[in-house]
């Protein structure tokens, strides 16, 4: 037997003992919406904007949007964040699609590739741009003075310190994100001397990171080095974008971030500002946090069989709407995340079982040896934590398997 | 400074010096079908099949469709190939948008995640099945009893034996795919005695191995599983599919499969089969080496970046079109494709770089730390051995950035 990860707070089952999601039963959400299924859970968002709002007060809260950039997810986030921080020129296109593109949400806009027509759309639409190179900031310059706009720029630091700990540290190296953090104040210079509206400062040092100690560090030195670069050029900057990493637990052992602990210890930092930032608007970017824990992929047993005395499950999803979940190609260290027998929330397991996806490829693991309430073919199986970095994260054409299904409720 | 592994043969620069791929230039080819791109060369499939035909001589060759459903390549597949073997419905709905469902060309169809309509759109078609359990062939035969047709039925065996040194062992074990071979006669039986089409036997032990010593065991074995099969039924497969998992070189140090050697050995096996598999027609089933090799992906420029040291290129293509190359989100043991600077082709390596696709991750690293000729913005970069799970099996969607095109040449 292998262990999962912890199934989120907020889910339960129905008088059915069927895991309800927003109120709705799993089995009925399938029969109506289709198989495959990815449910998001509107109050779970709510509840996790409201978690970080007490957290941390006054600070803005930005969403990222690949963390899910599903439709409705969007139109209802919009009701609850401070902004939105793009990816990619495509990200704006949905936002702009979902009538989120106006004045009302600040967006902004980072990523080392972006093209002279990425630039473009964004100078066009008011979008700020993070800009992660001194020759990126020459081309958005140039493209905004042949449009003759305005261009709002912030600059994306590669600051000298990472966020510890975290899933994928992204600082304190050579790095194509940012601008090495000792030429930051050259190329705001660089900013303000063109006439550009400079919107101010970007560091991103990492992501899913579960220790708050390294979150408290990180933002931390953060600030400090904002404080820096900010007495270099001698100005204020309007925004200090602190970054996220905050991390959601997956897997056995995983434990919540303390954000009331990084949120106070925030809150004493800003207390003792320097001058140059005492007007400073500081935020704090966050997808997978905010989203991860809310989605739930729901998939239907197609087959059970024994194989040399080992029981598979053979769902009607698979690696090719949820990657994580099977190890993303053969992880050497591959774990389970949290699953259950939907129609059967919070029965006693009775059997280990391996349950696999239906495409034709041993890779195609969502569960190995877990224990179980005992399945049939019909039944659903609900695999957790699959709000951010889900669907979109997996390779959807593999094998030219059915596309999933996605509601929000 | 890292390796890269090798290009493949068959690739040569123009006269301007810039990679030529079926005749055309990669510059011009990306000028007039769009970038990032996929570009197949036939002659390339072509080549890999003669190979093949002279090493296996009468022995036929499948083409697994999942390596590269591009339907131009299947077009041009079908008039080398001696049948297609699918892994989806979708699959059999992109042969049928591209002509290729007829009575012509074999199909057979593989998976262990095949629902009701599935299986019923098999049967419909004609298609050959490949049960993966009993409990599949339940479900098929009932179909097929409903819409009063004779089924065409393979089993797909699970061997007690695996192929060694295999990207991926798919025997020997507990699985997902197959009945475990020595329940294997009793649904052969089963077959029979429904009145349905018994149409032979499917093994497949493992994929991606580069050793002609591991295939010709795996071979040798499947062959004598086989007769023992037939012994206990009392009856001869009319087909014995040995599957495939000839492997590519893509790393540093790689050698490519001896078919040749391959094909000698197969020769003498056959020569000495029992009488039951005296008139069974043999095949192999290829997909990564007939197409793996005659793929590149072409992708420009955007930025040139010097962070702390390390020069970065960073593309307009990436891991959202090339997972495998990047490292499959986060591989432990990443290593580097082949790459070249297209427009600079055979040039003398003049620098090192690290060439980073335009996602907002450290994970989209297409190129770690390799020594290529020096190149500028706008510049092309062809990422080789892109043929086979290439863009399918690719995160599409993630960040929301555009769409790679693909061509035909």
């Amino acid at each position: 037997m292998k262990a999962m990860g912890p199934i989120p707070a907020g889910f339960a089952a129905n008088a059915d003992g069927v895991l309800a999601i927003g109120g709705r039963s799993a089995f009925e959400l399938l029969e109506s919406e289709g198989t495959p299924l990815f449910v998001y859970d509107r109050a779970g968002v709510e509840r996790q904007v409201a978690r970080f709002r007490r957290a941390f007060g006054e600070v803005g809260l930005h969403y990222a949007v690949k963390a899910n950039p599903y439709p409705p997810l969007l139109q209802h986030m919009a009701g609850l964040v401070d902004g939105f921080d793009l990816a990619s020129a495509g990200e704006l296109g949905i936002l702009d699609e979902a009538g989120l593109v106006g004045d009302d949400l600040p967006l902004s806009f980072a990523g080392p590739g972006k093209n002279d027509s990425d630039l473009a759309e964004a100078v066009l639409r008011g979008v700020c741009v993070h800009v992660e190179s001194e020759g990126e900031l020459d081309r958005l310059l140039g493209i905004a003075s042949v449009m003759e706009r305005r261009a709002r720029i912030g600059v994306r630091v590669n600051p000298p310190f990472g966020l510890k700990g975290s899933g994928m540290k992204m600082g304190g190296l050579a790095s194509q994100f940012g601008i090495d953090h000792e030429r930051v104040a050259a190329a705001v210079r660089r900013i303000i001397a063109a006439g550009a509206e400079w919107r101010g400062l970007h560091v991103y040092a990492g992501s899913q990171s579960l220790s708050a100690d390294a979150l408290i560090e990180s933002q931390r030195e953060t600030v400090a080095l904002a404080g820096q670069i900010a007495a270099e050029v001698g100005a204020s900057p309007p925004e200090v974008n602190l970054g996220g990493g905050f991390g959601i637990p997956y897997f056995a052992g995983d434990a919540p971030v303390d954000v009331d602990a990084v949120g106070a210890t925030l809150a004493m930092t800003l207390r003792s500002l320097p001058p140059l930032l005492g007007d400073t608007r500081f935020v704090i970017e966050l997808g997978r946090w905010l989203v991860g824990e809310c989605g739930v992929y729901l998939t239907r047993v197609i087959d059970r069989k024994v194989s040399r005395g080992k029981t598979f499950l053979v769902v009607d999803g698979g690696l090719h709407h949820m990657l994580a979940a099977s190890g993303n190609f053969g992880q050497l260290l591959r774990r389970n995340y949290p699953v259950a027998v939907a129609n059967r929330f919070g029965a006693e397991p009775e059997e280990e079982v391996t349950v696999v996806g239906c495409l034709c490829t041993p890779l195609d693991l969502l569960a190995d040896e877990v224990m179980l309430p005992r399945a049939e073919v019909g039944d659903v199986i609900a695999i957790f934590c699959a709000g951010a970095y889900g669907l979109t994260a997996s390779p959807q054409a593999f094998l030219s398997q059915g596309a999933a299904r996605e509601v929000l409720v």
